[in-house]
């Protein structure tokens, strides 16, 4: 019945419950609680992630396009410590405008689409209103073999420091919903797809372990993010802002227009693998990126010390206004 | 440095790590993920409870009670499932008028308080920016030995249906807050604890394993939830509404002002156990409640049918205006 409101059994039975279809342990949603089994030997992973209608998305980013960057940002946490992903919790706080069929149907068949294409199910939630602003929140589930999640406080000195993909394509994405910033209508296409739809690294990441010796993944900005495996490690991270992989269109973008470099390397929502892995390791990680299909680039490296250094072209210390983004701080609105 | 504003990453140092620090995995709150080993042949138990600022509770009602009932709704549909409690993922949407170290050391003084009392510990979650309002939501994890978890669905014709402690003192205590109902002062007080502390029956929901059928906690109301049981279970569900357990508070309540019966029976924010057992099982629960020093009342049955029906005192039905409380329609403002 499009346009009515939906009570939250209704809403359960209706939209949520069939995401929860292939996780056998969550009883259809009809319970309290699911139980999720792990095969022996196995830990499990978890990670939380929330998004806050204002702050990190605003809802003419769509329901699709929400939803699916809320599984994705989650996605991503796992991918970053070398997990398998199992499933998700969903926790929604709803505003009555939001709770119609045209609504939900479009948040859950993106929720759906992306359960199918990374293999993961709904287990459980809770569905509760709020009076004005919408608030996601996903809890997410994965596995790896015990004692093995990569970690960000393993660099070793010497470490080779490592980044996949590209850096800097979201924070022009950002530049342009927030700052009105315009680039060629491709350029941004694409920015904006990889701002809204980041790709979680996962298979690359469960072929990390045992090659990396710390990883995260980049969600707060390269430099910001190479400084936290840097602190948690004791050690200090040297970037090489020249080594720093763009994509062609970011590329051209920081050509144009040179006070673009330090919001690439500092801005957020990369959602790429950085990762340290000792020099004897680089054949092998030269193996994983093309076994996997996806680029990798060896960007800097661990030293004694603490703290972050950036160098620029010809060696120099590049100065860098912005800190790094931090979610919190940071508003659409 | 009281009454400054906190960025997140402080916050967390300071005021969430502290929470992990008896959670091997959780890696000091430093990592992007937590890992959790359980032993082997145990299911991991998780659900999920979110509480909304207006909608669940009121900021005066105090940041070390919301806190504490935070996780002791959570606590509560882990024994109901007949889980040991391991831990918690916490994600808080912060507005910045509570981001200062009056209200944040308030709030983890009530998590660190209950985390002791029910032997649990923070693993992880995230900290982001409300513009307004402040949201909560915790995860919560715990372990049975493989495939015991305790569900709604398992009830069989001729169980009998049992309720621990006693119904209504919260609902009486949500009278007062919401429509200023007066009560003598030691009943409200009662009432008020009995809302805002649930005490979730971890020690009685863990031995109930193997010897109920069907168990769920009561959160929506008891009609209600007996109602879930029997919807779950394919029955019909019969509550003779005398043998519903009152307190000494509630029982006075009532004889003074029947009209209030059905807010007692159908109001919600009890979290006591509800669940079903075979006849024969009558003498092991008497023993597992004066083991575990907690009431346990039969208060009806479990029969072929569908539905719900309430019988009042020399058996005729009581008809019930209320339907039960769904948090997601109501509010407090």
């Amino acid at each position: 019945m499009a346009g009515q409101r939906l009570g939250e059994f209704e809403m359960i039975a209706r939209y949520f419950a069939p995401l929860a279809a292939d996780a056998p342990g969550a009883f259809g949603l009809r319970d309290d609680a699911a139980a999720i089994a792990l095969p022996p030997g196995e830990d499990l992973v978890v990670t939380t992630d929330a998004m806050v209608e204002g702050v990190h998305f605003l809802l003419k980013d769509g329901a699709a396009r929400i939803a699916r960057k809320l599984l994705r940002v989650n996605l991503s946490d796992l991918a970053a410590k070398g997990a398998r992903p199992i499933g998700y919790q969903l926790a929604i706080a709803l505003p009555e405008s939001l709770a119609s069929d045209e609504w939900l149907g479009a948040f859950c068949a993106g929720l759906a689409q992306d359960q199918k294409a990374f293999g993961i199910a709904l287990y459980g939630g809770d569905t509760v209103r709020s009076p004005d602003r919408l608030m996601l929140n996903v809890t997410a589930f994965g596995a790896v073999p015990a004692g093995t999640m990569l970690r960000r406080d393993q660099a070793q000195t010497g470490d080779d420091l490592y980044v996949t993909g590209s850096i800097g394509d979201a924070a022009l994405g950002l530049e342009t919903k927030l700052n009105h910033r315009l680039f060629s209508s491709a350029a941004m296409m694409f920015f904006d797809s990889r701002l809204h739809l980041p790709t979680p690294r996962l298979a690359f990441g469960q072929e990390l372990r045992g090659l990396a010796h710390a990883a995260m993944d980049v969600s707060d900005g390269l430099v910001q993010d190479a400084g936290h495996i840097a602190s948690a490690s004791g050690l200090r991270a040297v970037i090489h802002a020249d080594a720093v992989p763009l994509s062609l269109a970011t590329r051209q973008a920081v050509a144009e227009d040179k006070s673009l470099l330090p919001i690439v390397l500092t801005g957020g929502d990369d959602y790429e693998l950085l990762f340290t892995a000792p020099p004897q390791a680089e054949q092998d990680i030269a193996a994983l990126s093309r076994r996997v299909g996806l680029a990798v680039h060896r960007i800097g490296s661990l030293e004694a010390g603490s703290g972050v250094s950036v160098s620029g072209a010809g060696g120099q210390p590049l100065d860098l206004a912005r800190g790094g983004f931090q979610h919190f701080g940071g508003t659409l609105e």
